[in-house]
C-alpha cells in the first residue's frame, strides 16, 4: 500500500502519543488470528494480566485490560466505582482533565471543578483546604490527572494521597495515568491510588486500542454498590471472566494483547525504574534546550515538570500551529500541536515511549531550525547543546553492551 | 517470542471468528503509529469511512468505526436510538442472541423476548402476528441478530422489514450482523435497516479492535431525542468530528485502520456478491459434508441456512467438546464449541473471511478423522467427496487467472 | 502492494520449496538492517554456525552458509575439494542430477554418469561394481543427489558409504542435500559425508537466499590442495573470518540469517527426529492417495520412495502441465510440474517443511477433484481416505499440547 | 526473538550500507514463500528487471539480478566480459578496491594496479597518460570503484569515458556502483559503462542478498567470446531464462525482489534526481559539520567528496574505533570503522539510503558527543549547527505535503 503523503526516511514521531512502536513489539503482533477460546489463550492471558500490575507499581490491585482507549478507561473507571450524582473534586488544567471533565458531567456526577492557570498543577495547599472543608465527606471521589498531556504538569499524586489521609477523608483517588505508565514514577499501592489508567499508544509504545486500568482492593468494594450504568465497561463482566478462567468477557484483541506481552518483556528487561530514569532524563534535556531557546514553557513551575511532554509556548505574534505545520512539511517531523486554551500559543515535544537520546536531539535539531524558519530566531544549536551536554553526563552506558 | 503451544505447520482456524487474516492486511498494519493530528489522516480518514458504507450496500447510511468490539457496538447502537424504559421486541435464538438481550436488559430498557428453539429463526408470521397486535406502536425497535453464531441460523431481514412495513409499525430495525457483514447478502438500504453492526475480526478477516456500524437517516434523526446514556460510544462525539474533518472523538486504532483500508481493497477487488457467492459456496458444501456424515444439523430447516458457519449436533453420547479438543491436540485444528443451551451438544466449522475451497475441504477432512477418533462413526471421506463434488461444480476459476 | 492475481484465502504451497514459511520466521525476519560488524553480530553468528550443523547430525562438520542459491552451494561444493580435470563418479537420475552434471561439465570436471531411468536411484550392488572396478582410484569423488526432487527418489547414502569403505575407495562423497536436510534423515558423521549441502527455502521453510553447506574434515583437507578456480564461493574466506571472528568475509544476509535462528529453534524443539518422522508420515500418506487413486508413482521401487515430494505419472493422453495449471487458476494450489524427461507426463506434490496433516489433506483433496475435471476420472475421496486413515493412526498428538 | 544487546529506542544506522529499510520496503517483503514457476511470477519478474535499469539511467542496458552479494557481483562481471590472463587497468584507493583487486588476482586476471593515496581519487591527467600508452590497446579493462566507501572517494567516470573515447582505447569500463547506484549521479549510457554493479543492502535501503547488475551491449558482446570459467555468475544462463520467459535460471529471492520492487516504487516516486539530490545535500551538510569541528576528511579533494558517505579523520592520539565503539555503547549510534590503511585512523558516516535531515542532525549531534567523550574536543553543536544552517536552506518542502 502506498503511503498517503510519504516523505524520504523515518518520521520523527515527538507527539506525546502515538508513540515509536519497536521492532520487537511489531514482530509480536505480526500474526494470524487464533481460537482465543483455545486452552493455549487462557495460559497466555493470565500471565499477562498479572504481569501488567508491575507497571503500576502493584501487588494489591486488579488489572482490566479493555478493548478501548484512554477514554473508554476513563468511563470504566468512574462508572464503575461511583453513583449517578456523585460529588467529585476535580482540576481543569489543561485540554485533557477538560475532557475528562466533560464526561464525568456527562455521566451524570455532580463535580466540582477546580480551575487552574493552564500550565500549572495542583497546589497541594489550596487541595489541603479543600478537603478538610469538606467535613461531612460529600466527595465521593477526587479524580485528577497525573500527567496533563497539553500542558506538560505533573501532578503530585503521594502529595494529595497523604493530604487525604492526613484528614481521614474516605474519599476515591482516581488517576487519569494515561501519558504516565511506564513513563514516570507511578505508584499503585504506596500512594494508594483506587484507580489508575492508561492505553496502549503512550509509553508501552504500542499501536491504540487497550484502555489498561489498576483498580485497588477498595475500589473493587466500591464497585459492588456504584449504580452507574455500565455494561461495556462493566468490571464485574471481567472478574467473572477471571473467576472462570476464560480472562475476557468479549473477543480480546489478540494481536495487541501479544504486543503488550512484548512491551512489558521490553520495560522489565529495560528494567522498569530505568525506562522512568530515561524519561527523566529526556524530559530535563528537552527543558535545557527550551531554556537555550530562550523561550518559556507553558508549565509554570519546576514542581510540575513532566517527564514524559514539554510544552513549549511560542511568541506572541508567532502561530505555534505554524510550527507544527511546518515541521511536518519539511522535516517530516510530528510535534504536538497546542489544544484547547492555548491552541496557536504552544507546540508540544513528546518524549514518550521507546526512545533515546539521538531520536531526541535529531528532533531538537528540527525544532530549532523550524522555529527559525517560521520567525522565532531562537540561536541555532543552542538547545542540542544544552540537551546534550547534560545527556552526555548523565547518559549511562547501555546495560547489555558495557 | 515462542509461541505457546506450538504445532508443525499452521492453525486451522474454523472458528467463526477471529478469522484468518490475509497477508496483505497484515502488511498494511505492520507499521509504526503516527500523528492522528496530521493533514494526512483526515484524508486517509475520509475515504475510509465513506468506503466502509458499500459493505453494507447502502448509500444514505453513516458509519462509526470505533475502537470496540461487537458488545460495544450493540451497546453503541442501543444507547443511541432508544431511552431507558423503551420497550424492545426482539428473539432469543442461540448464545449471541442471549448476549445481547443480556445488554437490553441492563441497559434499562424494557425487553419483549420471544424465546426461539435454539436452531430455528424468527418465523415470519409469528413476527407479523406480533407486529400486527402492536397497535399502540409500544415497541420502539426490533433487535435482531441476522446471523445467529452459536446455531447457524440466518433471519430473514428483508421479510421482517416487508412486515413492519405492511403494517406501518414505526419500529426501529436495528440488527446485529456481526458474523454476517460482508460474508452474507445484507442490504442496509433496501431492507431499511436502521442501525446494523459488525466487528473486524469476522467476514473482514481482521484483528479484533473495531465495532463498526452503519446508521440509516432515521437512525441518526432517534438518536437526538434518544435519552439513554452514553458518553465512549455517543455518535454525537463523532458526527462533531466528521463536520470539524478531524473525523475521530479520540485516538483511533491507526493500524486497524490501514488494516480495515486493505480488506476494504481486497473485497471491492474480488466483487462484493463475488465474496458473498463464495461464502455460499462454502455453506452449501459444509451442509453437504454433515449431510454425507449422517449427522444433524442445529438449524432446523433450510430457510435459516447460515453460510458463515455451520453448527453440527453431535451423538447423544459423545461432548462435541472433545471434538472440538482433540481437533486442536492432534491436528491444529480450531473449531468452534457449542455455546449455551448447546454446549456440549454441538460443534462449530466457521467458514467466513479470507477462506478458499481446499482450505475448508482440509478442515472437512480433519473433522471426519478427529469425529471417527472421539467414536462418532462417519463414513471417512463421505463429508469431503459431498463437498468436493459440489465445489468442484460450483467453483468458478479465479478471475485474475483466466 | 497490490498482488498478482490475487484469489481468496490462501496459497496452497505444495510445490517441493520453495516452501512454506512459519509466523515465527517472518517475525524475526521483519526487521530494520543492522551493522554487521557491531560486536552484538559475532555474538549470534557464532552460535547459529555452531547450530546449523546439527541438521546435519554433524558435530565434526564445519558449516558455510552462503549468500547465494543451491546451485551456488553445488558449485561451492565443487570448487573447494576438487581440481579441473578430476574423475568425479556421478549419476543422472532426475533434472537436478541432471543439472548439477551440467555444473560439474562446465566446471571442467571429467564427469563419469551412469544414467539412470527416471524414477530409478542408486543400485548399490552397480555402484559396488563400478566402484571396486576403480582399483586405481581415478574418481576423485563420488557425487549424488541425496533427493532428486524431480523424480521423487532418494539414494542410500549410507548404503553407498558402506560399499565405499569395502573396498577402502577413498573418493570424497560429495551430497546434494537440499531437499533433504530438515526434511529427511541425514547423517554427515556416520556416512562420511564429505560436504552436504542445502537451501534455505526447502525444508529450513524460509525464504531462498542462503547456500547452507556442511564439509567434513577430510573435505576441508582437501580443500587445501584443490585447484579449482573459487573467489565468492571460497571455503578459505569463510574459515579466515571464522579465526579472526567477524564470522562473514562479506555482508551477510542479515534478515535471513535471524530466519534461520528462528527456523532451527523451531527444528530443535519440535526435535529433529520427529520433524524427519513427520516428513515420512506425510510421503506414506501422499503415495497411499496415489495408490489409491490408481495412479502410478515416478518413483519405481519403494526403497527409493521420497519422504519430502511425491511425483505422480498421469495417464499417457493426459498432460500433467494441466493438472498444475488447473490448481492454480481454480484452487490457488501450487503443485510442482513434471521437469525434464518427465516434462508433461508427471507432476509433483511436495511435503516439505513446515506442514500439518490437514494441509497436506486439503490438498490432496485439491489434487482428486482437478484429476478429475482434467480428465483423469479417479475415485473422488479415495486419496484423502487412503491418506487420512494412515495419518489418524499414525500422527501423535501435538506434543505441546498433551 | 529478543534482541542481542537490546537498547531503548531506534538504532541509528549511519553505516554506509546495510542501510534503513523503509517500511514500505519491509512490508513487501513480509510474505510467504511463493511458487516461481507459476504464470504470476514472471510477469512480476519482466516488469521488475526492465525497471531496475532506470536506476543505471540505461535504456540499453541488460540487468542481472543475482541472489549474491556485491562481492558476488563484482565476480559476475569481470568473469562474464574477461578471459583469463586479459590485463586489466584498475586502481586502489581504499579497502573495497583493494579488495576487489585481489578477487581480479584470484580470478587470474593480470592487474596493473595504480596505487592512489587513500583519500585520493583517478586524477584524469594521469589516467590519460596512462591509457594514450597504452597503444597496443593491452588493457582489455578499466576496473574503477565509482565510490569507494572505505574513503569516501567518488570517483569521476564519466571523465574516464571522455579520455577513453578521446584516443580512442577500446577497453571495457566496468564499474563499481555498489555505494552509488540510487545515491550518485550515475550514467550508464551516456558515459558507455560497460558493467556497473550494486548491492541492495546500499542506497536501494532494502536487505542484503541481491547483486544487481548492468550490462551494456558491448559487455554482452564480450560475454559472448570471454573464456573466463563461470558458472552460477554466467549470463548466459540468464539470457536464456529472459528468452524462455521463466527469468531465472535457478530459484530467486522472492521476498527480496517483491522488496526491491517497492523500493524502485519508492525512488522512482520521489523521482531519480530528487534522490539524488537529497544525498548529494545530506553530503555537503556532513562535510560542513566535520569542517566545523575542526577535523579533516579522510577525501582530499573536494572533486572526490562522495554523497553517500563521509569518512573522518580523527588526531593522532584518538583511535577511531573507539569512536565507533562509544556510540554504539551508549547512544546506540552505528558508524562506519576505519577499514584497511586507514583503521584506527578513521571513522565513517553512512549518509545514504532513506534518511532524511533529522536523522543525520540526530546522528551528527550523537558524533559529536561522542567525539568529545573520548577526547576530541570538538565544539559542541558546531557541527549540527553547520549542517542545519545549510539544511534549513537548501531542503525543500515534502513535495507530497505541499
Amino acid at each position: 500500500m502506498a503511503e498517503y503523503f510519504p516523505a524520504p526516511g523515518r518520521n520523527h514521531l515527538f507527539v506525546p502519543g502515538p508513540t515509536n512502536i519497536p521492532e520487537r513489539v511489531m514482530q509480536a503482533m505480526n500474526r494470524n488470528n487464533e481460537d482465543h477460546r483455545s486452552p493455549a489463550f487462557p495460559v497466555f492471558s493470565k500471565a499477562l494480566i498479572s504481569d501488567v500490575k508491575r507497571l503500576f507499581k502493584s501487588t494489591k490491585g486488579t488489572c482490566f485490560i479493555i478493548p478501548t482507549t484512554g477514554s473508554g478507561g476513563w468511563e470504566s473507571a468512574l462508572t464503575n466505582t461511583l453513583s449517578p450524582g456523585d460529588k467529585i473534586l476535580t482540576y481543569r488544567l489543561g485540554q485533557f482533565s477538560h475532557l475528562w471533565i466533560g464526561r464525568m458531567t456527562r455521566l451524570n456526577f455532580e463535580v466540582e471543578v477546580v480551575d487552574l492557570e493552564w500550565g500549572s498543577g495542583v497546589d497541594l495547599e489550596q487541595f489541603r483546604s479543600k478537603i478538610s472543608a469538606d467535613r461531612s465527606h460529600s466527595f465521593k471521589a477526587v479524580c485528577i490527572v497525573h500527567n496533563e498531556t497539553s500542558t506538560a504538569v505533573t501532578n503530585d499524586i503521594g502529595g494529595m494521597r497523604r493530604i487525604l489521609d492526613s484528614v481521614g477523608h474516605p474519599a476515591l483517588l482516581l488517576v487519569d495515568a494515561v501519558s504516565s505508565i511506564a513513563g514516570l514514577d507511578f505508584r499503585m499501592d504506596e500512594w494508594k491510588v483506587d484507580v489508575a489508567l492508561t492505553g496502549s499508544q503512550k509509553a508501552l509504545s504500542m499501536p491504540c486500542g487497550l484502555g489498561i486500568l489498576c483498580a485497588s482492593p477498595k475500589a473493587l468494594e466500591a464497585a459492588k454498590s456504584a449504580k452507574s450504568l455500565r455494561v461495556f465497561f462493566d468490571w464485574g463482566d471481567y472478574l467473572s471472566a477471571y473467576k472462570s478462567g476464560t480472562y475476557w468477557p468479549y473477543t480480546p484483541s489478540i494481536q495487541l494483547l501479544y504486543g503488550l506481552r512484548a512491551a512489558l518483556d521490553m520495560i522489565f528487561e529495560e528494567g522498569l525504574d530505568c525506562v522512568i530514569a530515561r524519561h527523566h532524563r529526556f524530559g530535563e534535556a528537552t527543558r535545557l534546550a527550551v531554556k537555550a531557546w530562550g523561550l518559556k514553557l507553558c508549565t509554570t513551575n519546576p514542581m510540575w515538570y513532566s517527564d514524559t511532554v514539554t510544552s513549549v509556548l511560542v511568541p506572541q505574534h508567532i502561530d505555534s500551529g505554524d510550527v507544527v505545520k511546518l515541521a511536518w512539511k519539511k522535516y517530516n517531523l510530528s510535534l504536538g500541536v497546542g489544544l484547547g486554551d492555548i491552541a496557536g500559543k504552544a507546540f508540544r515535544i513528546g518524549h514518550i515511549g521507546h526512545l533515546n537520546e539521538l531520536q531526541l536531539l535529531g528532533a531538537l535539531a528540527g525544532v530549532e531550525l523550524v522555529l527559525n524558519e517560521v520567525g522565532v530566531k531562537v540561536p541555532l544549536g543552542s538547545g542540542v547543546v544544552a540537551a546534550g551536554t547534560y545527556l552526555s553526563k548523565s547518559t549511562p552506558l547501555i546495560v547489555s553492551r558495557l
